[in-house]
């Protein structure tokens, strides 16, 4: 009979977010009559720019007739898309990028799945926690960790905890490990990176030649000119890392779909005989051997954020949903809670009052609230006791989530 | 170090197309006036039916609009796309699939190459040669062969050949096989399978409890009534067979990317310790954890497909590139080739001729009659000596080819 993948079975429970949505369409269909609020998943409410929707219909367009339609595009994403990433994300913050270097595709949680398959079995990897879930479960998947040990963590993988104890300043590891993820602004948290923080990790990297997996999904939302967008900000970063970037919550992505990842040519790994061989050809072929590129239609409209209207119209959505996370991050500080990030992020994270589990808390909030968070502990064992509210949503439901829920701990 | 996967480096050259359009952008480079015409990768020419395009118009705007906006869609396709595509593309056919058994994506390429993310590494594969280079280096990449073996094949792959001399008809094999690959209307030689042949294959695998990855991309090009549009049409199949759609060549979404995949829930694979498990949650699992669902307006264009207008349309479209396979075949048995496929499929595959290797003929091809083909070689083995044109093209171009062709190899 057919062997299937056995690190499948390794997995706990089921991804987060289907969790979290299971426990809200039961508790809806037995309170049909509750106005639920959701600020659990990190889902954009607002709707696409108006330049994006302009592209989009232009494109569409084009595709309906004979003379401008398009079939197979480039797997690696067309010219315009990634000459317009290069300028505008990279070199307009001084950092120099090749286009060649920028594999656009339908999502970074994809790509931070997807990148694990051009490299070995055993390699050591580092996340912090709490932490993105895909990050873990594509290894547990990869059959790079043991089992899981009882409190959400699998053996074999390095956690770095973060918690109001260290500020949320993740340690740089005493051991060796190959690959690090490092989410900044951070998902869950809402904390950012600083400069001389992601100089020790890159300080790291070069010390052990390992690889930094670094997600800057949420960078739209840094308005704190200290604070680095790209880890290639740091010098001799592009020897180390990887980063991944999102168009999901820059500009109401979550369902139109464009990410892209920079694979830096100067970046290589290690042969089973021990040579060195560079990681940008390996991504490549994977990337044109189990991918066919970008919607034409949805490239145009991520090109679109980048012209002057667009731009324009994304820092209008994302000052939007900043508002939003202050409001809640102030409306909480207000009844005593202690709340930490949703100041260069869109998430807030707070600890549980009454010192709650995570999951007993999402339960109390969804049963008397009526508003659905994010537990802590479904992003790691560090995050039991802490909870993560999304600004992604309308400012009345803001508004009122935030009212509610001093109700609630008042 | 950081480690690589060493799988990559057994893969050999490029991947089939980059190679092709290497050649053609050199050939192009250094002939600036020649007019090629392109009949090399099996790309769609026609724009996309206006139903398609009316749908996605709407849903843009639904996009831009806050009360309709739509994120994070299900990571398996709304159920409006679901449910049409098990109505349609199923029932109509007397198939019972469930719609949660149908896994919407972005692709085929994409699938057929995640797909062995759910299974073990010691399988024993089987495909056909030649084949759709994909299922192949996919497999490589997992580790699942040994290194290459000189002739493109790879030691430890199970090669099924199909050549004029047993008329294209795969031997069901004497060996034991976990996993094999089916293709019918085949890719590339155009040929199809009958019910009678899958019976065969279908009960093979239950004997051998092994599970069949059945690509019926092409199945639209059907129009024999005898022959099945999909492996589930065999009694049985439902518990050794994963199907895989495309939109691509259906209704021209290659630059549109939409396809999908049917795990139905009866099918088994077993454990290192020998217990089954249904493959349908590993699926779900593997979907909801690398990937984020398909962009919405390319799911309402895909469902535009199955309503009354659509179907005319795609069948107009249809029709259109068979009318230019059986425009190619004809010609080239004209000036006597050996010709095969072309009638349910958009791919005639032939015999070079004057014993030329397939390279040697793409040079030729190319570098006389400025016509690009796909070298039988390319797709493995015992497509040496053979070539394969593509149907996809405008009239125009397919009848310039023709008689291009016919004056070279008169």
């Amino acid at each position: 009979m057919t062997q299937i993948n056995d690190h499948y079975l390794k997995l706990t429970a089921g991804y987060l977010f289907p969790e979290i949505g299971r426990r809200v369409k039961r508790f809806c269909d037995e309170n049909p009559s509750a106005k639920v609020i959701r600020m659990g998943i990190g889902d954009v409410t607002e709707p696409l720019p108006p330049a994006v929707i302009q592209a989009m219909h232009a494109a569409i367009d084009e595709m309906g007739d004979r003379a401008t339609f398009r079939g197979y595009g480039p797997e690696q994403g067309y010219d315009f898309l990634r000459e317009a990433i290069v300028e505008h994300d990279f070199r307009a913050r001084g950092v120099d990028i090749d286009p060649d270097e920028v594999f656009v595709s339908d999502g970074s949680k994809c790509d931070t799945g997807n990148i694990l398959d051009i490299f070995g079995p055993d390699n050591v990897v580092a996340v912090i926690d709490p932490v993105y879930p895909v990050y873990v479960d594509t290894n547990v998947m990869a059959g790079r960790t043991g089992p899981a040990i009882g409190d959400g963590r699998y053996e074999g993988l390095v956690y770095i905890p973060v918690t109001a104890e260290n500020n949320f300043v993740p340690a740089i590891p005493q051991q060796h490990v190959d690959l690090i993820y490092l989410c900044y602004p951070n998902n869950p948290t809402g904390m950012v990176a600083t400069k001389d923080m992601l100089r020790q990790w890159v300080n790291y990297a070069k010390e052990h030649s390992s690889i930094i997996l670094f997600d800057a999904a949420y960078e739209a939302f840094i308005t704190d000119p200290e604070i680095p967008h790209s880890i290639y900000e740091i010098e001799g970063a592009k020897d180390v890392a990887i980063e991944f970037r999102s168009f999901s919550k820059t500009a109401g992505f979550t369902g139109v779909r464009c990410a892209y990842t920079v694979v830096p040519k100067t970046l290589k790994g290690k042969t089973l005989t021990g040579s060195e061989v560079p990681l940008h050809p390996l991504w490549n072929r994977r990337h044109c051997t189990k991918f066919n590129g970008v919607s034409y239609p949805v490239q145009r409209g991520a090109a679109a954020i980048y012209t002057p209207e667009g731009k324009q119209q994304v820092r209008h959505l994302v000052d939007f949903y900043l508002t939003n996370a202050r409001l809640i991050r102030e409306g909480l500080q207000d009844v005593g809670m202690h709340v930490y990030g949703g100041v260069n992020a869109p998430y807030v994270w707070l600890k549980t009052p009454g010192g709650l589990s995570s999951w007993d808390f999402f339960d109390k909030l969804l049963a008397e609230a009526h508003v659905v968070g994010t537990p802590g502990s479904g992003f790691g064992a560090s995050g039991e006791g802490y909870f993560r509210l999304s600004a992604f949503n309308s400012r009345e439901n803001v508004e009122e989530a935030v009212q509610r829920f001093q109700k609630l701990v008042s």
